[in-house]
């Protein structure tokens, strides 16, 4: 670096005020707002303007709150390269979000709300179950952030698409909102075997699978010859010792089945196509969204873990701040 | 048709002794020798010669016993499009093999040893796996009819290839006769874990799943992130009432594997180049293959029964008459 980029840097270093979730005890079970803490602390932020390196400094406005954060809370056996890796106990909750930027010393830098639920159901949908018009599609947990969006995306290519959901009210907007076609609440269906068959009696194309376990094994039985099955999340799963044992594989080669698990973090290239469709498709009123928003950090514990239990009302998010 | 071509015809009627093995009824567990019958029947034959149908003639040389047909000799509910039906009690235990031709007023036909077998190997490993150069592949149910033929492809593709089987013998065979690069006996084995870890130190790219059930349940913890599964066979889960469950299945997601159930009648079209690459590997002698061969279609049920305890060593074939 030469005498001249030296002197063009200007130092600034801040002391800002920043309050964190942080993760009390590794969790067992349902996740309780007691296993988590709201810590008061400041942190030092230093740009550099004409470094060769650069920084952002951001104000988190929005928060979100996924169902694949609670794996991340149970201490695992590390398997090296899989997506995500156990918090530490008394680390911070590390998470995705919306942020203002306040500083800048980086050419480029994206915002987004579609960020990782956008991304999931863009490529889980797209990439993964190669849906053609006229495919019969069903989607677990149907009225969060991924779900929505992915039933959205199957109307959209002519397909016909079931949500499931766990009360009235996200069945109905699933159903008056978002355009699906049929909506049910699994919670009320005795035999879940007789509601795929009421809903698909010709069978699935495609399952956009959400929740995992005894939901998986019994939609396998109902899957058409050279269905696709994406594995997005297994909500179910998360909160249980011991994960539930699938017991209908056979029927994966009965019926030539492909079932592919994936993350939206080998999808980040996609990212511009997806924000091209989804704004094209938000100015054409094509597209909805549903959020839940939480007012205050001070309510991030209980929202987080609200969407274990399905209080959550569409896609949780916590408002830290509106700008 | 005119005139002229019904003059052509010549009609040839044979009355022909046929022995059979047929469902004496639908089998409960382990198939028994008592669950299958010899019946000596004659078969009624006509060959029209210059008709627009055509027929063939065979006299079957070798018979094949494959674990798939245990599954067509339970009552099964029914899936349409599902790649076996289930045999009637009473019916004729319907299978692959080889024949001669003794007349035929067929055009073109093929008679093929690398029929089933040599189709779901070379489909199923080289259109389901995506395999490369240094992928590190496990077969279970190694020495078995596909196994045998998997390995020895992924060694042709330079890849690092270990098999399982349940005997000393078989695993002998798998390392010094079809050049496994390490071979183990699951049945020696306290904790399959270890051995995994012990074989795939940096973890399985591809695995290639006959048996399907437990051993399926943890390989999926020993898989590569990106690694694939081809679903062939599960002959361990045939026997019993309930299908065992497999547990991890949330791996899949966490390590974005791909797992895929196939049938072979989904790749018939590959089976010229099967053909050519298979004749051309046998002249080389860089493809070898074990065969257990029973005698008579009187010990045709035994030799049945006994692929389903690990009897057979190799292919099981019975064998009908020499030509």
């Amino acid at each position: 670096m030469n005498k001249g980029d030296e002197e063009k840097r200007t130092m600034m270093k801040k002391l800002i005020p920043n309050k964190q979730i942080v993760l009390n005890h590794y969790v067992t079970g349902y996740p309780k707002e007691s296993d988590f803490g709201l810590r008061s602390s400041t942190t030092s932020c230093t740009l550099s303007h004409g470094s060769t390196s650069s920084a952002v400094l951001l104000k988190n406005l929005y928060l979100s709150c996924d169902p694949y954060m609670r794996h991340r809370m149970s201490d695992h056996i590390s398997h090296s390269g899989t997506i995500v890796q156990s918090f530490t106990s008394g680390s911070v909750l590390v998470g995705y979000g919306v942020s203002k930027v306040i500083e800048s010393t980086h050419p480029s830098f994206k915002e987004g709300i579609l960020g990782m639920p956008g991304i999931a159901a863009y490529a889980g949908f797209h990439k993964i179950c190669y849906p053609k018009e006229g495919d019969c599609v069903y989607v677990s947990s149907a009225s969060g952030g991924v779900g929505q969006l992915v039933g959205q995306f199957a109307k959209l290519m002519g397909c016909y698409v079931v949500g499931s959901a766990s009360t009235k009210e996200k069945v109905d907007l699933l159903k008056h909102k978002m355009g699906f076609d049929e909506a049910f609440n699994y919670k009320e269906e005795y035999d879940l075997g007789s509601a795929l068959r009421r809903y698909f009696p010709q069978g699935i194309d495609i399952y956009f699978d959400n929740v995992g376990g005894h939901m998986l094994d019994e939609v396998i039985l109902h899957m058409k010859v050279h269905g696709r099955i994406a594995l997005c999340g297994m909500i179910s799963q998360y909160n249980i010792e011991k994960p539930e044992g699938v017991h209908n594989m056979f029927s994966l080669i009965m019926k030539r089945i492909e079932m592919k698990g994936f993350a939206e973090t080998d999808f980040r290239h996609v990212y511009p196509e997806l924000v091209e469709l989804c704004i094209k498709y938000l100015q054409e009123g094509k597209l909805v969204y549903v959020e839940d928003i939480a007012q205050g950090l001070e309510n991030a514990s209980s929202a987080l873990v609200g969407i274990f239990y399905g209080r959550n009302v569409g896609k949780q998010v916590v408002c830290i701040a509106k700008e």
